[in-house]
């Protein structure tokens, strides 16, 4: 009962626990709860805190190219700097195949761009674009006991999206090897016909992007993805759903019993198509995909997260700089909407406004938000009880949360690389004031105290069926 | 009010009514409804007998080339004339392109093939497999405007079925110019991969064409037409919906105002997937696409077509002779379910099955009936008042059932050019014994009193929007 | 062929069909529909108009005395000639049965009020309050053998409602004997108790009419309604749905096959709840049971109207003047939104409002219009092929629409004998310019041409099961 | 950190943990989670077993009166032994205010009845089936306050059933005080009329209990107090939900948001309406109301444990012995349905049925297990973090589980005072061999180490809103 670090008297929530108690944390782990611990090397004094896990942010772009050869704002620096002091101690990113890439060798460059560079844990999830039978015979089932145990399938995106036969393919190899699949679920050449019509008839505006990428056409890919994952025989993750018909569809398919899993995010709970129509191009700092949808619409989604249809919130911090020729302007400020670089940052402020306008006005409870920002998606991808929980013998990556601070967002205070946030002006109550990651304090009181590259890779064992 | 021919004392049942009167009958359309009309040059007494529409079956497969090579066992002729025995007076056939064929002349041949052999009249709907620039740009407008006004889109075979893309081109010009889309709704990637499977784990017999089509599959693809129909903003009709899942997914769509067709045939009512598993290659006689299902199917079908959901049975004759090296045959009687040819014989049955089975067993009206087997297939493909109906100024199409008859279904008493039916041996109660098509009798007592090539084309004005 | 009159190039819509044929009227008879008719005796030219089946009202309130002993401010005479001037040739009234009377002596009570008075036909539902033994046992059968074969069940209203128990008995009795049970579905003790709550904290306003009788309620009764109809094995017809929740309750029972038939009124397509939000006293103008409810529930109603969720509209005419001490003002003009007497006038315009904004802005189609109004409610209530069609043989009852004609709805020219209507100002496209009632013109170009007492009661024969 | 107790190398399953860790008790609470805890006064070794928290039996009928005048065969010693044995270290049983008596008196008398015999700690509901103005506003805020914050609602059951509106009074009430009703659904007056037919035709077999109370009276009042629940704004609990109709009622109130809670039971997962069916008054023995239903619903329940639907899984432990004039042959062993005393036991078996078929085939999650049967229910009512877990500060109420234990379950070796159990014969796999309440060990490999009264009452806090 040494203790490298005892945190005193912390009001600690877990999943489906509230309670006080000490933390005990030696060798970067958990070691022991209760009350008045033998005195530890240091101490913190929690009294006045909400004690959480580190949240989980399963849903992440960090130093990714584009297809359109851009290269997003953040790297592992700064992405797990930014997530840090947002309460956030893991991240999931992704290794993304290319048509004709070797997954493997995807897999290698991505650790050498995280090597010595992230503050907190991370891991990897794998985008597979071409499915062919090198990838699905050989590469995927190596990967897969290798430790990655995570694959990503686009419906959309013509350099991404894989076909239906190789959508099924790499169900089946999950299902066999024992990895989970994530799917962005859009109807590609629903959303291609739609783009075409609209720049055809010269509406180019940013606020088109909301027609061009109907809930239609994602609720269409949503139901075909569990179609597939229903004949495949396997468990999935519907990512960044964001409209009340996508969310009903995977609700249908929750009722009679397949086990479909779904994810959204804050920026379909905060924005509105509506942020789109802004003045100049203004409206491009709120492109992402799925586009933000109705009122209507959150408030569906905000029933979903307090009734369990969903399980996980992850940011999708996919962070493209406004000003900027590298950014949001690569192809001019008169650009169409659809050449616009999708995506929108979001990494910092996930749990703050997730705490803020779930925990603080009675939406969720506390043991939800820890659920759905922590511990459920650490458990989905293979980090069960080693990340994203306060128990014994997990990774002591703890936040203290002061649940009383107000906080107005602004760009300046956030620590990504981007020039602007969606979410500038919003006062939000509740922030994380002090965050470790195994046991070493990271951020405190809005000051850095890691260094960089301390962040380890997390390998994770294949799930047995 | 001269008559060519009076039918006294009808007992006349239409898609909303039923009334006893005289119909007289001038130059082969309905002149007059009365009591005691005056003397015609012909009389019939009716007496005893229920007098309906003719019926409109508008989906059949007449004279039709398959993309194995081979052709429909029935032509014009005796599609017709088995047609007409079982109190049909308009079919509704295909005109198919295949890739790289001109609708045009493909259509031109389809009229030649017709032409001298109906004795009944005829119409053609418009396979669409191949909807580049021309077909879409040009053709199809032209022949939209010369009274082709439907059109048919395969979500499945290699050979017909359209990519998204062109589905939803089709959709578009069907919606500006006039036309209705009809929809064979099945993933066709999701097949092939079941295929593929049960093909590779030596799963070949029979039995195994239903798990290789499952319901799953037609629920997908339903559930994507009705997507791409919503999105273009245009009706479509749903054909030969066989599962509850598929049925479900349109009501739900008419639920929320969304304008879908659906059809049905009697081989999903009276076959279930177990006679698939018959004895030897005997299951091939019941081999139709989609597979015949449950019977928990057969009861969810009756209630869609008692509640409203389905508008139309159609037959979907299909018709390969069984022992046939030109028919079920053509890959010898060991071949794979896959390499069969699809389809089953109807078109005489469809009316006797389902009034005895519908409405001598009260699962629908006498004027339900009518309607889904004569007005409304009529009324959504441009017929409206013309075919299907019993009044002032439509055509004298017409049957005398008797109602009492009872009818044991044999190969032998039919009039296609079958070798089997898949209802053989079943016994039912009711048949129509008179048939007149414009004021012709056609068939009576069952003996043939038309004369082949007496039918004629029917063209069909574009839909106004 | 000699008729009393013809009507010549009648553009006839029927609940399917739609024609151009000449009507031969003999007896008050329809006998003749056909091109060129014989002349007859008188003849009317109907080129410019559509000629439509007389409208059935199958859900008004004629010289009824509500609990509080008022009469409702039409009679037969009054209600009749409104009703034909608004195109309606059918309606069908409520003998009202009150705890501890008679049902038999309340129908010859009836009889007496309408005799002599009404200018077209009438039949009568029974009002059943007091379910005791001598009801069930012995008075109801011998009713509904001598023609009076629909009952009404109120769920709600302290002096009419069956408990549970009655209800059942009510039903079970219904499907025995041959009668259609109507139910008012509101749930009482909700009601009561939200009105107790809303008074006790000072809530009196008309506004607070729509709070006391949230869709709640409505949609709760709905539900046990079905349960009740459901667990007897019998038909019912819900009345005046008003909200989207029990309209969605009842389609879930016709997805499942259970029969439940539907009716909707104009009050709950083209008012709001916000119209009881009107200044002082106005408000009461719009005080119906249930309220009008939000633009949200309008929409949804249409659409069940289109898809044939409901079968019937009717105007639920329950008529009390605005400014009389024995109408809305009974209690004075400050009264409690409980104390006004409940109901909205409709019975003329009921056909207007649903043909202008209906069929001429191509919600419903005009058969569909026929359906609703006239055909379906004739045919559900036991008086199919007599009223609401035009065919061989039924009454000839006709309506001859000027679809062109452009009307401001104003009370001053109406027919009823009300100070107010809610519709006041609305203008409409389409009005009935020639009303006749078994072949006699009752209403022409606003001319009344019928006597009182002209109109027939109508004895209708019990449903066979 | 002095213990009174240390649980070594505990595998540890919570509500969303599984961890492996000492335990540390002192005070009859858990002061210490961790590793190589320091040594307390006694220590248990607990390798090879899974360490779970006491369950939670919210829903048992100990020591209670029945209308028909009969004592439950359990009382609060031998009820308290049987749920000791059986792994469950709370019971929640029921203070039965009968028609005119006070609350507070029968809650006193409850209280008499406990004390002195309860071996485990317990807390009551109060059943209130006169709620007048006594009740309402006297006694039960009073009552509430001193912490009994949970009240039952019967909407059958001549005897204990409120009418509608005190159940909205009663609802009122709860919410405004701060207690959470459970409610039985069933429509008394249809059940009612159901029984008067079945026993008027001569159909008084204990196959008929089924008939006389099916799914569809359990979903209209299901629904009816979902509508109720809404109306006032409170959270309820629909216990003992046993059909799918119900539990789809429940889910779609989910769906919308309402905060609806639910409860199934080990009798309608394990048993079948066709147990009613056995020969001669052996059917006695599955009497329960609800009935057991059909396997399909058995399907549809466990789905919706899975799925979340359902948040706690009693026993419902009503027990009456077979063989006994004061029990099921009460009325004779020729006695009608309805005669016969309602209820099965289940309080020991409860937990092992579950692990057993739930986690050990995989149906659900340790995880859910422990939430379903423990910690659920334990927050529901109040005693978050005090019972039903294993968190620092919560009661060391601890069973461990032998998770490769085969039990042939016999009523001999049950400890209830009943003569039967409706799951004779079922061999189960995992047992809890050692149970421990507030840190002393009751049960021990079959033995009884508890004195009797050592249980305590559990005061609860008002809830707030």
């Amino acid at each position: 009962m040494n203790f490298d670090l005892v945190i005193r008297n912390a009001d600690i929530a877990t999943a489906s626990e509230r309670f006080v108690s000490d933390i005990g944390i030696a060798a970067g782990r958990i070691a022991a709860l209760g009350e008045r611990l033998p005195k530890g090397t240091r101490e913190i004094d929690a009294s006045g805190f909400l004690v959480l896990p580190g949240g989980v942010d399963s849903h992440c772009h960090i130093d990714q190219r584009t297809s359109q050869g851009l290269v997003t704002a953040d790297d592992f620096e700064s992405g797990t700097i930014s997530a840090a002091f947002g309460g956030t101690t893991t991240i999931m990113s992704f290794a993304a195949q290319h048509k004709g890439q070797s997954v493997r060798a995807v897999v290698n460059d991505y650790h050498s761009r995280a090597e010595g560079k992230a503050i907190i844990d991370y891991t990897f999830h794998l985008i597979i674009s071409d499915a062919g039978e090198q990838t699905i015979g050989q590469e995927l089932p190596a990967l897969i006991k290798d430790g990655y145990t995570s694959l990503k399938i686009y419906m959309t995106y013509e350099a991404l999206r894989l076909p239906d036969r190789q959508f099924l393919e790499v169900l089946d190899v999950a299902g066999r090897e024992g990895a989970i699949a994530m799917v962005h679920a859009e109807n590609h050449e629903l959303v291609d016909w739609l783009t075409d019509r609209l720049l055809r008839d010269g509406k180019t505006a940013m606020r088109y992007h909301a027609a061009a990428r109907p809930a239609l056409a994602e609720n269409e890919a949503t139901n075909r993805a569990i179609t597939f994952a229903e004949a495949v025989g396997v468990r999935i993750l519907i990512v960044h759903v964001s409209s009340d018909e996508a969310m009903s569809t995977i609700r249908r398919a929750q009722d009679r019993g397949v086990p479909i899993l779904a994810e959204t995010c804050p920026q379909y709970l905060f924005l509105t198509a509506s942020d789109l129509d802004r003045e100049a191009f203004e409206g491009a700092k709120y492109c992402c995909t799925p586009p933000p949808r109705s009122s209507a619409d959150q408030a569906a989604l905000w029933r979903g997260i307090a009734n369990g249809t969903f399980q996980v919130i992850s940011s999708d911090h996919s962070a493209f700089r406004f000003d900027d020729p590298k950014g949001k302007k690569v192809a001019g400020a008169s650009a169409p909407f659809n050449r616009v670089p999708q995506g929108v940052p979001g990494i910092e402020v996930r749990l703050p406004l997730l705490f803020s306008e779930g925990v603080m006005k009675n939406r969720i409870t506390l043991q939800q938000f820890v659920s759905l920002t922590a511990t459920a998606p650490a458990a989905i991808y293979g980090l069960a009880q080693r990340k994203g929980t306060i128990a014994i013998g997990a990774d002591a990556d703890i936040a203290l949360w002061d649940p009383t601070r107000e906080v107005t967002i602004d760009i300046d205070n956030l620590h990504d690389r981007m020039d602007y946030t969606p979410y500038q002006g919003m006062t939000i109550t509740g922030w994380p004031t002090t965050v470790l990651s195994r046991g070493e304090i990271v951020c405190q009181d809005g000051r850095l105290l890691a260094r960089s590259g301390r962040g380890k890779f997390l390998r994770r064992a294949p799930f047995s069926r």
